[in-house]
């Protein structure tokens, strides 16, 4: 059976990039590659909003995450560390491994981290050298307000770093007019492209700090990776074919433009969550994302059981709830590719199918009948 | 122009894989991916002839070496590493990147290691706790004796890591036989797949020490990728597209047998190597691998200048010398999927081509006519 995919990443591969993976691979060390990579990191800073060299690495954002923890801090600095979900979470883990003092702002699941509690504890609790927070948290849904994050960590004089794995390109995010000092995706979300590549900006003043950090690194250090992108090379043989496709699907971004490639996710997003209300369900996200739409499961309605239905029956993948919210929540992604209005009433009828199938009593069509409406007024 | 790639990796990518990879991308919590993961790791313990779980990295090369140091080694732990080259002077950056105490020794490059001289050294400079090893050094075209240095590292008690990116699958490496405790390697070379994945092989006594490192490590972490992979997962997304090509790549590798894949590579060597004999050109590796020749260049001929002529005007690529001897010698790689007799004939084509157009005297053919000879004597 054919499967349609909503699990937020890796997202759907569009042909024209898979057609440039295709093409017989080039050398890492060629004036071919060179070029490819100043194009691709051109590319980079346009989805960023940066005028900051965006770096390419070859891991998943994970790994990006762990590079920003190892070259901007040194043993012993003490930083806030914001964690609404599992991938908040990593940040905490990164410092616990790495000797990094962090106090962690533990954000109930499915809320965003307030700005002025920061502001607060960045003023009491302090001096901090850092904020790690998280963009779009994947586990939740929730988007956390980055541009007042900026403006707090900077006027405590803090480095903000942020994990945009999978928001950046389908919520804005301002690198440089927000103060975020580091950021970082991974290539399997907006991006278009299959997993195996991150990227990571880095403004000026925290280079100063990268240069004298204390912390031992080699495969994510990133002067290494900078003094080898200035000669268009990077230190370790590169993923070139993710990155032959990377240009492509950079390509495709520019032509379409960051905004109208916001609006489409937003009407996605808007699209899906006006189903799930008809149907009524709860979103877990108060401050929901562009990239997914996580819906609380009515009770006596086990999620997971929902979702294996749902696969089983309609070849739909829909995501599961994370951690100790596993079958509490289902997660349903409009992300990268795979948003075009139709492929959201896909999602709505499979939800619907899999609901009634386990016993949930509503409207039958409701929820797709409320999507079309806001196809139509969107329209 | 067409160009034709004789680079040591990345190494052409089959069409059978290049169709495999095109596939829509499945998602890596699913059962479809985990029985996919398993039947990687089954294929890769069949190419590393070994019972250990080989797991897999979404990283280059040079990220499992340092997985391989970070996470069996502990700062001021003493180790023998092994340099005769470019790259396994990276044992010995990554060593003095995270404490390790390595004693250094320097092989001349263009020579292998002396397994006597290794165990020496062991015996009379000891107790150590690792030898770091190059299976097929690239920037040489070294084939390091393996087994020799397997027996003699057991005998003093010691670990064995070997890198083994480039040689794997090209030449014989007998992990478990050989008691080759950590053997790693990387997808871009004779696995025929593009680079991004890494795979590292870990002996049961290895496993005991890993337990027990005092080095932090968090995406490199050994134990976490042992721990998802028990589950059939990654700890972090994994490059999912290069799985997925993998897959198809190990089973071609099957369907072959090794012992014939090493024998169409050493088929190509003695043709290449016929070939350059018989133009009056000198090998610089004493004991040559199977995955590439590198050919000294003649007094007055200047082998970069040689190679952008073979890059222009014949559309093939020869990698050059590296690192103090750029220009002084160039490597033809025979590996992986790039392995019919007739590919080398167009290398030996374009190599005489560029001698001629640089006035290095010698008969036109000749270098073809031997290589000739022995396709006909081996056939």
């Amino acid at each position: 059976m054919k499967v349609t995919n909503f699990a937020p990443g890796p997202t759907p591969v569009p042909d024209r990039v898979v057609r440039k993976m295709s093409a017989p691979i080039l050398t890492h060390r060629s004036t071919e590659f060179s070029d490819l990579l100043r194009g691709v990191a051109s590319g980079l800073q346009h989805v960023f909003q940066t005028e900051n060299d965006v770096l390419v690495l070859t891991a998943s954002g994970s790994g990006a995450m762990e590079a920003a923890v190892v070259n901007l801090l040194s043993p012993g600095d003490r930083v806030l560390a914001i964690s609404g979900g599992k991938f908040g979470g990593r940040w905490v883990e990164l410092c616990a491994t790495y000797g990094i003092d962090a106090l962690t702002l533990d954000v109930e699941w499915g809320k965003a981290a307030d700005p002025d509690e920061v502001d607060r504890i960045l003023g009491e609790q302090g001096p901090f050298e850092a904020v790690l927070a998280t963009h779009s948290e994947t586990s939740t849904g929730v988007l956390h307000d980055i541009e007042a994050l900026g403006r707090v960590a900077r006027g405590h004089g803090c480095y903000l770093v942020v994990d945009a794995i999978s928001g950046l390109g389908a919520n804005e995010l301002r690198t440089d007019d927000w103060h975020v000092d580091i950021a970082l995706t991974g290539s399997q979300k907006a991006l278009m492209i299959p997993p195996g590549l991150a990227f990571i900006s880095v403004s000026k003043r925290a280079w100063q700090r990268i240069e004298e950090s204390r912390q031992p690194s080699y495969y994510l250090n990133l002067n290494r990776a900078r003094d080898s992108f200035t000669k268009g090379l990077t230190p370790y043989t590169p993923a070139v074919s993710l990155l032959m496709g990377l240009d492509e699907s950079l390509r495709m971004m520019k032509e379409l433009g960051l905004k109208e490639i916001y609006r489409i996710h937003e009407r996605n997003a808007l699209v899906t969550r006006a189903g799930v209300a008809a149907l009524g369900l709860n979103l877990f996200a108060r401050r929901p994302s562009n990239v997914l739409t996580s819906v609380v499961m009515p009770p006596g309605i086990d999620g997971s059981a929902l979702l294996k239905t749902i696969k089983q029956e309609c070849g739909v993948t829909i995501a599961n709830g994370m951690d100790h919210y596993r079958g509490k929540y289902i997660r349903i992604a409009h992300l990268g590719y795979n948003v075009a209005p139709s492929d959201m009433i896909v999602a709505l009828t499979a939800l619907e199918h899999g609901l009634s199938r386990h016993g949930y009593v509503f409207e039958s069509g409701a929820g797709v009948a409320a999507a079309e409406r806001v196809i139509r007024e969107t329209s």
